[in-house]
């Protein structure tokens, strides 16, 4: 095994948000040397790593130039550029996840006809080359509302995603490659974290939950363990674990998955690092998404994916009608409550909706840690002043 | 309140070691801006901190130039310039410990007038000004050897201190101020951290214990909850808690503590900051005590002490044969075993006995973290090669 540890190994970053800011504490507590690029100079990584250069991640040269003195390249962000990962795997240069992998995500056309052709459960759906090719089917009565349109590629954090409800949905839609997919009235949103080492030792999280707001259709809380019957947990790992098996997957893998009301398990999609519904981890498990990522590209022994207690995550988004210097209103009085730990992300400026932190409540009664969430959540304020 | 989180305020920290380090991780997810003092150019603080100044803490001058800016000033270490924060706190600087604990801190001989005077249980003993006081006193048969010699300064991490046996170890003190203290058989050495806020909040983390090798009389493993009885733990809390009301401490006091034969709690000598018998907190309690130093001296609402799972801790320190860069041997093996996460403060060079990381041994059975600690200590070895 190479000497990881106050060596002189260097393990590059592309992105330098908040991932790659909680990914740091991991490498500051195994003093592993640290590269980081990303265009804002103000990025949350900017300090913590020991080398940050500021540059665009999807340009071509800049990526290679800033791998060449890295010994493994990882991302904290997927719209990295992924023809320069596929010239430094080409040099022999480690990239983990791979370039083929990130290609295989990116476009969600190939994404969803990769799980029908790896006998992954996932919804029905259509690929069109563009607007008219969708009117066309429609026209012909092919397409039954409502339904899910996505843009095949550019969509994140819900951009290049929408419900069409009505014609006039379908005629606003922009023309771009996309494709359609059958609404799932789904039980659950459900998500599983699997880590895999570049030996291929696997270990998979436990089963998440996304509730959601009973009225706003917005996720409220990420929940775990889900509040599911056993075996729908064991399907759910299963399906995740096949999926990171599928796309021979090195460091972690997200998998969002939907609980249909007759119980079947269905890939929504998946990010390739760690992730929004990992983040209860960090007080939450006996080895946090962060460290075991780090642990699984630098092929380490994975560490347990168990939980400790009960956890509920909330997000600290910017409130819609605030724009300007961040100001957490309330913040002192959450710290009052039990188990009740903020992150904040480090973004001086607060916008409608911008994610700013998020906030992990651990009990070892999980619906102790579920009401305490609900007073969070009841309490804090993202704003500006 | 002020506003902490994403703003201008600055937190001061004098001392830029593994316990500032691990201080800064905590700064980092409240994004709380720091500002580091420290001698050494490769100090573990040098990134994750927003500011790093290279300086002598005992310098005067240098401490007063370093606070200018700085909202709130607080410790990694006590050997620093007291005179200075007095100065300053005079200013209306808000120092947290207070230069008035420190001063009776770091004078053993004042220490343990203190605790005497306080009503404090503490070990019988008896000032020295100089050697030749001392050596008055042994001719005319008023010492019962073997006991225990101190230096009233200067001492640290078991320098300035050794115990009698004979004449002839008497004959060889330095010329020094200096005590004598009686030598406790005892049962158990114990420690409770307490953690005090600005306006007084104040919180008792549980009775660690620390278990000694059989044959060499060295601290092998920091044990939470100690394995004792109740009402000693109660009584032991109760003790840290009179002495950190008696010092008025702002911020964590570390308390290490004698069980003697028969029971009794006595105060053996406490540390004003996060200390090695806590490191367990980062993984094992609701509040680590690293978070729970900052909460106190910003004056936020401190967090739950209670324990999420058992843990033990074995310090990881140089091997006495060895010198020069490190390389943790066999640290591949122990990220094996269940719960084990090591700590690597990130210091280039190895010396004998020379602190160079620690690690945490989780799980929800003490006796199997027990256990798992002996493993690890069985494998890794911190070397040079």
């Amino acid at each position: 095994m190479p000497n990881y540890f106050s060596s002189d190994f260097k393990l590059g970053i592309l992105g330098g948000g908040q991932l790659g800011k909680m990914l740091l504490y991991e490498t500051r507590k195994f003093d592993i040397q640290t590269k980081v690029l990303d265009p804002n100079p103000e990025a949350p990584c900017k300090i913590a790593c020991n080398e940050f250069v500021r540059g665009d991640l999807m340009n071509y040269d800049t990526v290679i130039n800033f791998a060449e003195d890295v010994d493994v390249l990882t991302i904290e962000i997927e719209n990295v550029n992924v023809d320069a990962l596929e010239t430094l795997e080409n040099l022999g240069k480690k990239v983990f996840p791979s370039a083929k992998t990130l290609k295989r995500i990116r476009d969600k056309g190939i994404q969803k006809q990769f799980y029908k052709d790896s006998g992954i459960p996932t919804s029905p759906f259509k690929l069109y080359d563009n607007k008219s090719e969708l009117l066309k089917d429609f026209t012909q009565g092919e397409i039954q509302l409502p339904i899910v349109w996505k843009s095949r590629t550019g969509g994140y954090d819900g951009r290049g995603v929408s419900i069409l409800k009505t014609e006039a949905d379908i005629d606003s839609l922009p023309d771009t490659p996309c494709l359609l997919e059958q609404k799932i009235n789904f039980k659950n949103e459900l998500a599983v974290i699997v880590a895999r080492s570049v030996s291929g030792e696997t270990k998979t999280y436990p089963v998440v939950e996304m509730e959601f707001h009973p009225t706003a259709n917005q996720v409220e809380y990420v929940i775990c363990p889900a509040r599911i019957d056993d075996h729908v947990s064991k399907q759910a790992q299963e399906v995740a674990r096949k999926v990171s098996n599928a796309f021979e997957q090195v460091g972690l893998l997200a998998v969002e998955l939907f609980q249909t009301q007759d119980d079947e398990i269905l890939v929504n999609e998946v990010a390739p690092r760690p992730h929004n519904s990992g983040h209860y981890s960090i007080e939450g498990a006996f080895t946090n998404q962060f460290e075991q990522h780090l642990r699984a590209v630098l092929d380490l022994p994975l560490g347990s994916t168990e939980s400790k207690v009960g956890a509920v995550m909330v997000n600290l988004v910017g409130d819609e009608n605030h724009e300007g210097n961040v100001y957490y209103e309330n913040i002192e009085k959450i710290l009052e409550l039990k188990g009740v730990i903020p992150h904040i992300y480090g973004k001086a400026q607060t916008r409608p909706f911008r994610k700013m932190g998020h906030v992990t409540i651990v009990d070892k009664n999980l619906n102790t840690a579920r009401q305490t969430a609900e007073e969070v959540k009841g309490l804090i304020k993202v704003i500006s002043k």
